[in-house]
């Protein structure tokens, strides 16, 4: 069975005669082709996807699916007898939903949040080859960055001779900014690569992503270049410590908040509960940041962790001005265990 | 007068009492912070930046604004009074927009069609001195990979090859995936640098753009490797001179659409109305495509063009299986002209 079959399979419980699916990430899933721009009408028997003039020949030799060059009019006739048709609450703006609600004039329009990643959360064979592919990538770069590591190299200079590494090998590039980040620069989860050089007895985060076929890797691993400050050191080996109990408990049969309560439970308790400021990890595919979230207060329903998800599991500990720490894995959720992707130990690694 | 107070001033006539921002451009844009995740609630007299806790710390310090952290209860004090509220309906999503309907519950929501990119539509001076570093920059990796052209290098490893020398420069990365098509391929307005590589008497389309700063830019130029087929150079001329014609026409008072037409008019005569299969250009600035979109059949309305507009000019001609012709020009729209952030000479590069 094909995904757009599968998909067709989801009509009834979604409670709705049609799918309109127009996010170029769930195009391609579905159908394996690369659009800016497109949407796919899925229908109980059948499915067509209307493009306009710049990938009509394209997709035509591309797609198995009925091909339709974009007009308002044609709209009437594929929907002839549709009464309800859902859409995409996430991807879909209020323009878009708006103009389909004159396009669809004679169907309701029913929000539904994103049908497609409810497919795409659970990864098929071929995905998981995929994403082991990227993460292979990922950390061989990893391995790379941390052989150039000297008195003077620069945030950014490692960031860019790591997305050169990848390319030449393939990537279509990183799937998010390269972190890297020195000494207290640590401190902030989101810090993006600097011309900050590279002194003596820092610690440096390298939080890094590549995107391979399509397809995106995430992991983060600390490097402590000369001695560093105490009370770092002690914050290492508690995410470690964190990290370690978080991926014993990841396993089918878990709600994702619960999982993310582990590792702060954790980290509470060792007295740092008040420096874990973001959730433990999330989904990663075709996304770096897709479904599952696993954090306490998802905006979207806590999920059930189930064999064949993969998310990252990524504690840290910042401490404001002086540094910060954060180990993260990519993980595939099995029954009655997870397993890494991400292959480095998970010590911090020490030079100098 | 800063942005947010520009902004303010069109309270009355976008007929709102507050305005709802949350593209992390228009943040850029507004208050000159990079966040993925943002609000800034626009008021006649005051304005409000809504966070979460990874970016409250770092925002409080470079905002001159009030920043507040986001929850949910801080909206009725703030909106207290006010009756109407706009929103960006493309960059706002249907679940976004349901959300806002819950927390607003006393206010009206009111779609509003990019009420930011109606400043950012006319740049100012600081933006326009970026935009010609970041055109110059892409300029300058256009000139470094023309020198690397030879047989048997790929379409990709030249892309590589631009990404490096653009990032070692300060660059952010490149605007777009690099087009970079040898034959055949450049009759794919939309191709992706492959791994083709290069031979003798081929045609080749190079259409970069660089990010700098925030800023994008945008150029195609065409390089005959070797004597290339003769109906290739004939529609070379024809480009060319479609191009030269348009950029003459461009200058405020022009309609967008009528801009279009010029270059199409020019084309149709010459006898390939039917392979110019895009529009003429696009708006350039914060992001790669913006307003204004100079074609004929905009989707969102006609735009008059005005000085501080700066679009791309960038007609093409495209024979299936055999090869493609565009040129492009990034420009500054003034009172009687326009002038060209791109230095390099419109005719073709001929080389071997």
């Amino acid at each position: 069975m094909n995904r757009v079959q599968k998909l067709q399979k989801l009509l009834p419980q979604l409670n709705v005669d049609a799918l309109y699916i127009s996010s170029p990430k769930d195009l391609y899933y579905l159908l394996g082709v690369d659009l800016s721009k497109g949407a796919l009408l899925v229908l109980k028997e059948r499915a067509h996807l209307i493009v306009d003039g710049r990938y009509f020949e394209a997709c035509k030799k591309q797609c198995s699916i009925d091909v339709l060059l974009e007009a308002k009019s044609i709209y009437q006739t594929l929907l002839q007898g549709i009464r309800s048709i859902g859409f995409d609450d996430e991807t879909t703006s209020f323009a878009l939903y708006q103009k389909l609600t004159s396009l669809f004039a004679g169907s309701t329009l029913q929000p539904i949040h994103s049908p497609v990643l409810a497919l795409r959360i659970i990864k098929d064979d071929e995905e998981i080859e995929k994403i082991k592919a990227s993460a292979t990538l990922c950390s061989d770069g990893f391995d790379y960055i941390v052989t150039l590591l000297k008195e003077s190299i620069t945030e950014k200079e490692l960031a860019i001779e790591l997305e050169l590494f990848w390319k030449k090998r393939g990537a279509s590039g990183p799937a998010f900014a390269p972190i890297i980040a020195f000494g207290a620069n640590s401190a902030m989860p989101h810090h993006r690569a600097s011309s900050k050089p590279l002194t003596k007895n820092q610690i440096v985060l390298i939080d890094i992503g590549v995107v391979l076929d399509g397809y995106n890797s995430d992991m983060t691993r600390m490097v402590n270049f000369g001695a560093i400050d105490p009370r770092l050191e002690e914050i290492e080996l508690v995410v470690q410590l964190a990290q370690a109990v978080a991926i014993k408990a990841c396993k089918a049969g878990v709600l994702s908040s619960e999982l993310d309560q582990v590792a702060r439970d954790f980290i509470k308790q060792e007295g740092f509960g008040d420096y874990f400021t973001h959730g433990l990890g999330h989904g990663v595919g075709l996304d770096i940041h897709e479904l599952p979230f696993v954090k306490k207060d998802a905006a979207i329903k806590d999920i059930l962790l189930q064999s064949g998800m993969v998310v990252t599991i990524e504690p840290g500990i910042y401490l404001p001005d002086v540094g910060g720490v954060r180990i993260e894995d990519m993980v595939l959720v099995q029954e009655n265990s997870c397993l890494s992707f991400t292959r480095q130990a998970h010590e911090p690694i020490k030079i100098g």
